[in-house]
C-alpha cells in the first residue's frame, strides 16, 4: 500500500524549514521507545518493522504534495526545492519483530541528517505503535488459549483499515493461527479462514435449510452457527447435517457458538455432539472475547477447541496505545563532533547517547536481565539492537513472515512464566550500565548549571 | 486512497459462494446501528459515511485479487467469475454526517442483492465505526474547552494510518479548529497547524538560541515551546525574542507547554507575559490532554488559550470501538414478497423491517425524543434518514467538510444540556412505534413456535 509522506505533523515542516534556512547540518540520533507499561503489561513483542523500513526506503515527497504545500504560503520555494529532493538516507538500528522488550529500550535508533529524522517521526510512530500494541496484545490472547487456536477475527473493529491489516499481521506473528481478513492473506500471507453470520442462517426459510445450502456448497470445510434462535435446536440441526454429510462420505468441520453463556452452552453443545458419535466435530467460539474471558471459560470448564476473537485483541481495549516516544539522544556537527543530549522536564526525563540493549540469560536459557548500554561499552549479554539500514538501504532481506513467527514463539518461550500472568505481572529486571549511568549525572549537572 | 474490496471477512465470500450456487435471488435490507453506548456516553455522532459511499461507488475486485482467491482453492470457477464483475448496485439510506444519533437508530440502512450487502458488511461496519466514535468523543473536548481552540494532534498514536486521517477529518466536523496532519489538509482541506519538537530545541547550544532560529524563519507564527529544561527560563528566553520581533514589527502568537501542572504554571507564565507588556502572546497547552482534564483544568484556573489533544481523542481511549452491527432486518424474494427479519439471540435481538428514525423537538427547537419506526408508518417529527444511493449511484452531491462542520455544531446546540455532560449523564428517550412493537411482537411469536 502506497503511504504518502504528507502523513506527518506539520511541525516537522517548519522546524525543518528553520533547520534548512539556519543551515543546521546536524547528524541526529534519535531513539524510539515506549516509556512506560499500560496497566496489566508486563512485556512488549517488537513489530511493525518492515512497513517501517519499507516506508523510510521509499521516502519522497510527490509534485502533488509539493504544490499543496506551496500553495499553503508557509514556506519559501528554496525549502520546497530542497523538499522535492528528499530522501531517506540514514541509518537504522532496531530489535527484529517478535523481539521480547520492555520500557525505555529502543525499538529503534534512527541516525540521520536532522531534518530527514524528524520528517520520518509521525509515520514511524504510528507505525510501531499500532503493530506492536496488538501483537502486545494478542500474544497474551494466545497464551491464556492454552494451545489451542485463535483467530483474529477483528477487522469490522479496528481502528481502520490499515489497523485490520496490522491487527491480522501482528496476531498472527503473536502465535494466532490465522485471521478472517482476507486482503490479509493476500498482503501478507497471514492463512485466512471464515465460518457464517447469523445473517445467512436468516435468509433461509428455516435454520435446518440453510446449514443444508451451507454443507453443499462446503461439504468439508463447514462450521454452522447455531445460536441464530435456540442453541439446542440449532446443534440439532447441525447433528441432523452431519450425518447427512457423513452419508456422502464427507465431515462437518465445527459448530459456532457467538452469545450467551459459552462455558455452559460449549459442555452440553459437546455432549449432544459426543451422544451422536460426532466426536470429531470442533466447538468454535466467538463473542467478545479477550484473554481474561478465555481464561474464566477455562477455569468454568468450558469444551471449546478453538477461538475467534475480535474487538478486544483487534484494538486492544484494555490498553488502547502504548506511550511510545521519538526523542533525540545525541548529535553530531559537520565536523564530527558528537554530543549526547537528554531532556529534563518533569516526568519526561529522556537517556542520552546512541543506545545499546544488553540480554543476560540464565542457566535454562531463559531471559534474567537487560542492560541499557551506551554503545561500544563492554557490558555482558547478548545485544538485541540490530543494523537494519544504512545510508537508507536495507543492510539484508528482512525475515519472512513465518520466520518471525517462529522467533516470536522462541521469545516468548524463553520469557519466564512469572512475568507472562494476565494480573499483577511481576516486573523485569532493566538496569542502566555504568557507562550510561555516568553520562546521565554528567549532563544533569550541565543543564542544571546553564539554568 | 484505494481501498481493496478484499478487505473483508473471509465469511462475507463463503456465504456469498453458496448464496450463488443455490440461486439465492434475494434483496436483502440491512441496518448499520450501534447497540449500546459505551461508558460516559450519552450521545453519538454521525461521521464516515463519505468514504462510505466512495467506497460503494467503486466496489469491484482487481484480477490480482481474484487471482489470489483462485489460488485459495476454496472456490468454484463460475463463483469467482460472478465475482469479476460484481458492483454494488444498492440503495443506501443514512444520517448525514453531523447528525446526533443514539443506540439502536440505523446510521445506514442498506438494501441490495443480499451477496453484495454482504460482501460490503466489514468495510461498512469499519469505517463508520472509526469515524464515528472518533467524531463522538471529539464533540466532548470540543465541549469541555468551551469555546477555546482545540486542535487534533494525534496522528502519532492513531491505530494506524487511515485512523490518523479518520481523526483529523472527525474531530474538525465535532468543532475542532484544526489538525497536524499535513495530509488530512490535502485530502480534506481540514486546517493545518504546527508548533515545534522538544527535540529542536535540544539541536540549539542553548534554548534561546532555538527560539531565535525559529523566530527567524516564522516571525509571525511562532510558537515556542517553553519546558524542555524549566518552564521559567523558557518564558524568560520567549520574552526575550517576542521583544526582539517586536523591533522588527513582529508578534510572537504564542508559547507552549507541555508538561508538568498546566493550572499552576499556565498561570505564572501569563502573569510573566502580561508583566512583560505581551498581553498578546497565547498560551498553547498540550500533554496527554482530554475533556475530563479540560474540564479540571479550567476548575483550577489555567490561563490557557488553546488545546493540542493527541491520544486519548484519537483512540477515543475510554471508548477505543462503538458496539456497531450490521444486521439482516428484512428480505424479499424475486416475486417481490417481502419478509421482516429479526435475531433472537440471547443480548442479541435486532429490530425487524425497513425502519426510519423520526426525531422530535421541544418548543425551542430542541430535540425532545425519538421514535424508531417502520418506514412508511405515519409518526411525529422529522426523518432523519435520507437516501444518498439509488441501484449503486449517489443521489446527489455529499456535502462539503465546512457545511458538515456547521451542521454537527446546529445539531450538537439542539441537544439539550443534560445529555452532555461528561459524567452521570441523562439518558435521551429513544422509544419504538406501534407499528414496529407489532412486528416484533408477531415475530416473536413466530420464531418460538418454529422452536
Amino acid at each position: 500500500m502506497y503511504t504518502s509522506c504528507l502523513l506527518l505533523d506539520l511541525y516537522e515542516l517548519t522546524m525543518a524549514a528553520s533547520f534548512f534556512e539556519q543551515k543546521v547540518a546536524l547528524e541526529a540520533t534519535f531513539d524510539l521507545f515506549v516509556r512506560r507499561f499500560p496497566k496489566n503489561r508486563s512485556f512488549f513483542v517488537a513489530a511493525g518493522l518492515e512497513k517501517a523500513v519499507h516506508f523510510l526506503e521509499h521516502f519522497s515527497f510527490t509534485r502533488q504534495e509539493i504544490d499543496f504545500l506551496k500553495q499553503k504560503g508557509i514556506f519559501k520555494d528554496a525549502f520546497l526545492d530542497y523538499l522535492k529532493e528528499v530522501r531517506f538516507t540514514g541509518s537504522v538500528y532496531a530489535l527484529p519483530e517478535g523481539t521480547i522488550f520492555f520500557p525505555n529500550e529502543p525499538l529503534m535508533r534512527i541516525t540521520a541528517p536532522i531534518i530527514e529524522a524528524q520528517l520520518v517521526e509521525s509515520y514511524l510512530l504510528n507505525t510501531m505503535n499500532v503493530a506492536t500494541m496488538l501483537c502486545s496484545k494478542a500474544a497474551r490472547v494466545v497464551a491464556a488459549a492454552k494451545g489451542r487456536g485463535v483467530y483474529d477475527f477483528s477487522l469490522r473493529r479496528t481502528q481502520g483499515q490499515d489497523a485490520g491489516l496490522a491487527a491480522a499481521r501482528s496476531s498472527y506473528i503473536a502465535g494466532c493461527f490465522g485471521t478472517s481478513n482476507v486482503l490479509a492473506g493476500l498482503q501478507y500471507g497471514v492463512p485466512i479462514t471464515g465460518t457464517m453470520a447469523h445473517s445467512f442462517v436468516m435468509s433461509f426459510k428455516t435454520e435446518l435449510e440453510s446449514f443444508r445450502a451451507y454443507a453443499s456448497t462446503f461439504p468439508d470445510a463447514a462450521t454452522f452457527l447455531v445460536d441464530t434462535y435456540d442453541y439446542r435446536k440449532g446443534v440439532e440441526n447441525a447433528i441432523t447435517v452431519a450425518k447427512e454429510l457423513e452419508a456422502k462420505g464427507h465431515k462437518l468441520r465445527a459448530i459456532r457458538l457467538d452469545s450467551g453463556d459459552l462455558a455452559v452452552i460449549s459442555r452440553r453443545a459437546r455432549a449432544m455432539l459426543d451422544n451422536a458419535s460426532l466426536a470429531y466435530v470442533k466447538i468454535f467460539a466467538s463473542g467478545n472475547l479477550d484473554e481474561y474471558k478465555i481464561e474464566k471459560l477455562f477455569k468454568e470448564g468450558a469444551k471449546i477447541d478453538t477461538f475467534g476473537v475480535g474487538t478486544n485483541m483487534g484494538v486492544s481495549s484494555d490498553a488502547p496505545y502504548l506511550d511510545v516516544i521519538y526523542k533525540l539522544s545525541h548529535i553530531e556537527d559537520a565536523k564530527g563532533n558528537g554530543n549526547p543530549v537528554m531532556k529534563l522536564s518533569k516526568d519526561k526525563v529522556t537517556y542520552p547517547g546512541k543506545k545499546q540493549v544488553f540480554r543476560q540469560y540464565n542457566k535454562k536459557g531463559l531471559y534474567q536481565k537487560d542492560i541499557l548500554a551506551l554503545e561500544g561499552e563492554k557490558v555482558e549479554g547478548k545485544a538485541l539492537l540490530i543494523k537494519v539500514m544504512e545510508n537508507g538501504i536495507l543492510t539484508s532481506p528482512l525475515p519472512t513472515l513465518e520466520k518471525i513467527r517462529a522467533f516470536t514463539e522462541s521469545n516468548l518461550k524463553a520469557l519466564p512464566n512469572k512475568y507472562k500472568e494476565l494480573y499483577a505481572q511481576a516486573q523485569y529486571p532493566v538496569a542502566l550500565s555504568k557507562g550510561l549511568r555516568q553520562m546521565i549525572a554528567q549532563l544533569t549537572r550541565e543543564i542544571k548549571s546553564k539554568g
